[in-house]
């Protein structure tokens, strides 16, 4: 399964944050890279030394053009969500997803303050992570983890520096050999 | 089962909107009340307007010491969960906390950059929700969803202004009449 995450509207003074972390979630929870439709090299920056630190090869492009990058996806044979809180629960709709998505392409579009309309048209899921109010982050978090079923969150990254010795308190990170990781990108156990 | 969220080191012009979305998925995704050891008005207004909107009973306490807040807590039997990409992958522990938190109280410990070490001292369990860094969003969103096993995906607010009708494209937002939501606070079906 190969995911991308589009984020649309991004603004680089007031969203910066907020798309570093989706970006960041995107790593982390399985996605192999996002585009951005705004230029910022402050973004791209800051998630790739995240990569570079911690490993994989997520990739960050900035300055796409949406509707192309859509289409473009569509005819590969991609298929494309884009979560929204009007859409349909995802309780309701993450098998089907799923089904279709194994050996497949998903494109996840996460907007910011206004999604325009031809986004709805354009997707094969409109998708509710709760008809309520919360975050594009939060949304995009639990996306990956249903459509992975939690098994990104044992995943191992490829060619990392760092890696974290998990325990029940206090805090240890170790130096990673890099000839234990040969050449690829992403490993799941 | 009672959650409440402690959000430590917010700095009011950095992290509004990063704490303001941890504050809104609390209250979507199940959460009674979210307490910040910072003073800030403008988040505690923010999710005030959400909640008078689209319902239930979520509080916003800010300007709280967390020291005392947290003693409190355990004084009064309720148990802490620190969300920290250093703790035990919450695959390895949800079972153990949904075991201990059925009929009890979860103080959901949320930091921003830096967490004094004493938090991971006090803390029951320190979690990480995949051992890469991402966003204390996320962390939380997965967090409440892991412990709720998805009931809060379907949660129903009560004496709601604003409900959504999910659709597969498209926007419905219908204004709820006051009446059918008699004195309560918050609803799972």
């Amino acid at each position: 399964m190969e995911i991308v995450v589009l984020r649309l509207g991004h603004r680089p003074q007031r969203d910066k944050r907020v798309t570093t972390h989706i970006g960041l979630v995107a790593r982390a929870l399985g996605a192999s890279g996002m585009l951005l439709t705004t230029e910022d090299k402050t973004v791209e920056r800051s998630i790739s030394d995240v990569t570079k630190r911690w490993g994989g090869d997520f990739f960050v492009q900035t300055g796409v053009k949406w509707r192309e990058a859509v289409a473009r996806w569509k005819r590969e044979g991609g298929k494309v969500c884009h979560l929204t809180m009007y859409g349909e629960n995802i309780l309701d709709v993450i098998e089907e997803i799923r089904g279709c998505a194994t050996n497949n392409r998903i494109l996840v579009i996460v907007g910011a303050e206004k999604v325009p309309p031809e986004v709805y048209e354009v997707a094969d899921w409109n998708i509710a992570v709760g008809n309520q109010p919360h975050s594009e982050i939060a949304a995009l978090a639990l996306f990956l983890d249903y459509l992975y079923q939690g098994k990104e969150l044992r995943a191992k990254f490829r060619h990392a520096e760092l890696e974290i010795v998990p325990k029940r308190a206090g805090k240890e990170v170790k130096r990673v050999q890099r000839e234990h990781y040969p050449n690829s990108s992403y490993m799941k156990d």
